[in-house]
């Protein structure tokens, strides 16, 4: 199946193409909820593990929903905004941590193998940071366009979900500024700690997004124009590879603030946007809640982690595969013979 | 190993027996926690996975804890108190359910598939139900160690966490009546909707156990007594094999609500009796979130689940492997080569 979006000569004519966003199959899913009432259970005893089936039953377009195939993509990028001191950690480290999944020493390995996803990593341009928002645009128009098309063809048709991470020292500032952008509100609501920013670091943070919002202001009604405002190339992708998953009606599991804080500027395009995606956890990263709660979007997980890399997204995979067992082993009353109340 | 507790020929010889529980290996803990601070990632960002994978150490004695058997035991039994028309289903359903846990069609069967882990179920004399505990003492001196001993023969001595579960018609009486004589307070915080009360059959699940509590109130301050009164056999049964597990120092992860009030009977014998425990999941069921604050436990998932049966248990396996996955895979940033902040 050929990428219907991507490449785009411009971000002009990938608007144009997006159009009607497809949506979830309702009749797969009322089929899929039909089943869940007569399986040996108390009508809507396994809670969340119900939603999930269901969920997956519609973007699948089956009322038996399957995953054979589910694939994790992270993708890594380089951040100007880190001349402005916001990591205590050296860009160094992106590439550094990109070799340690590629020699499977990382959590995202570790916890892929126990999920049982595809792991594949995307590092874009490491050696070529983002320009410093702060100072200047991050990124061109060209630049947001290959960066949405790498993070698009990275996409498997194939696939029956996806889980999407990042890696990049220095973006959790891009994803404040990303979240301040999309949602407003006062910058600090959107600025934490990160990989393990100080006090003096947290406010290099505010005080970078705060500049970058005042430079970039009459760019950020657009959510392509804001990824040109802010960055990042791994930001730009996880938009792409939302947008090709939607065409391909593949269910999401975003990861943690950085992932949905990228995700939730395609809100600006179209509402509707992250339908097919879910919330594999929340993290300790403070405002991601608060992001959460702005998306609609409830937590599968609550388990105070922080890292990034998909490791939330590996983590709910499992969850996910789980209620699909229920959903497809279990009996009916009728098949158990079990009395109804 | 044979069952240091069990059989015991009355409540007094197995108090005697009790002595001292076994506690975790805090050089274990403490070698697990230091390799925590060495994996490749900012210290603390894999949050509860972290703790789960200290504490898995401690209990297992090894800083590098495996689960390569998990048990998962579902004990089911009758309750007298039934009669008191408490829960809108038949009692059959009991038998009906355990049938379908050995035909592979329950809730259960496909979670325990999807972790891993071994599923046993042990129906205790389910064609005689406990006594009513509103007209008379629900089990003899007897009954309760004959279901504890059963409870604690079950537990595999080989086991590396023993997932625990139940089943029974009317048990989420039966768990309001032990959680309030454990730990007191009004009598309808602690009812609930069970597998699905109306309004009218939470007045009398609540008139129950005013009832029973009145009744047996100069038996409620002793654990097993207390289980004398209120049952039932699968209640006496998690808690013969709590005692095992600690004695073998296998963790646990418990179940629900149901399974959390017959273990929580355990810490009038003994404050700590719950430090091999894990709360898998908080339930949907209202007093169960209350039940763990009480005890002091954070629940690893929140999926407005209501199930038991084990439920909640085999999904956090889930968890717990991974969380094993990464502790033991992960590489240390000396391995990896990746620089410290």
């Amino acid at each position: 199946m050929a990428d219907p979006l991507f490449p785009a000569e411009s971000l002009a004519a990938l608007r144009a193409r997006l159009g009607e966003l497809p949506c979830a199959d309702e009749a797969a899913e009322a089929a899929a909820r039909d089943r869940q009432a007569n399986l040996t259970k108390p009508p809507g005893s396994l809670g969340r593990l119900e939603d999930l089936a269901i969920f997956m039953a519609g973007w699948q377009g089956n009322p038996r929903p399957r995953i054979a195939k589910a694939q994790a993509l992270v993708f890594a990028g380089n951040h100007g905004v880190c001349a402005q001191g916001v990591n205590p950690f050296p860009q160094e480290v992106t590439a550094q941590m990109v070799a340690n999944f590629s020699a499977g020493g990382a959590a995202i390995n570790q916890l892929c193998r126990a999920s049982g996803a595809e792991l594949s990593v995307v590092a874009l341009d490491l050696d070529r940071p983002t320009g410093d928002f702060t100072q200047e645009l991050a990124m061109s128009e060209a630049e947001v366009l290959e960066a949405m098309a790498r993070g698009a063809e990275a996409v498997d048709p194939g696939a029956e979900i996806l889980l999407l991470g990042e890696m990049g020292i220095g973006n959790s500032t891009v994803a404040a500024a990303l979240a301040h952008a999309t949602f407003g509100g006062v910058v600090a609501g959107w600025v934490g700690r990160g990989t393990g920013a100080d006090d003096a670091g947290v406010k290099r943070k505010i005080a970078a997004v705060e500049a970058g919002a005042k430079r970039h202001a009459d760019l950020l009604d657009d959510p392509f124009t804001t990824l040109m405002a802010f960055g990042g190339r791994e930001q730009a992708a996880i938009c792409g590879a939302l947008l090709a998953a939607r065409f391909y009606r593949i269910p999401v599991l975003l990861d943690g603030f950085i992932c949905t804080a990228a995700a939730a500027v395609l809100t600006r395009l179209d509402g509707d946007a992250l339908a097919h995606c879910l919330a594999s956890h929340v993290s300790a990263e403070q405002a991601h809640r608060r992001l959460l709660g702005l998306l609609g979007k409830a937590p599968i997980l609550d388990l105070d982690m922080r890292l990034g890399e998909g490791s939330g997204a590996a983590l709910a995979l499992g969850v996910l595969r789980a209620a699909l067992e229920a959903h497809n082993g279990m009996a009916t009353f009728a098949e158990a013979g079990v009395s109804g109340a």
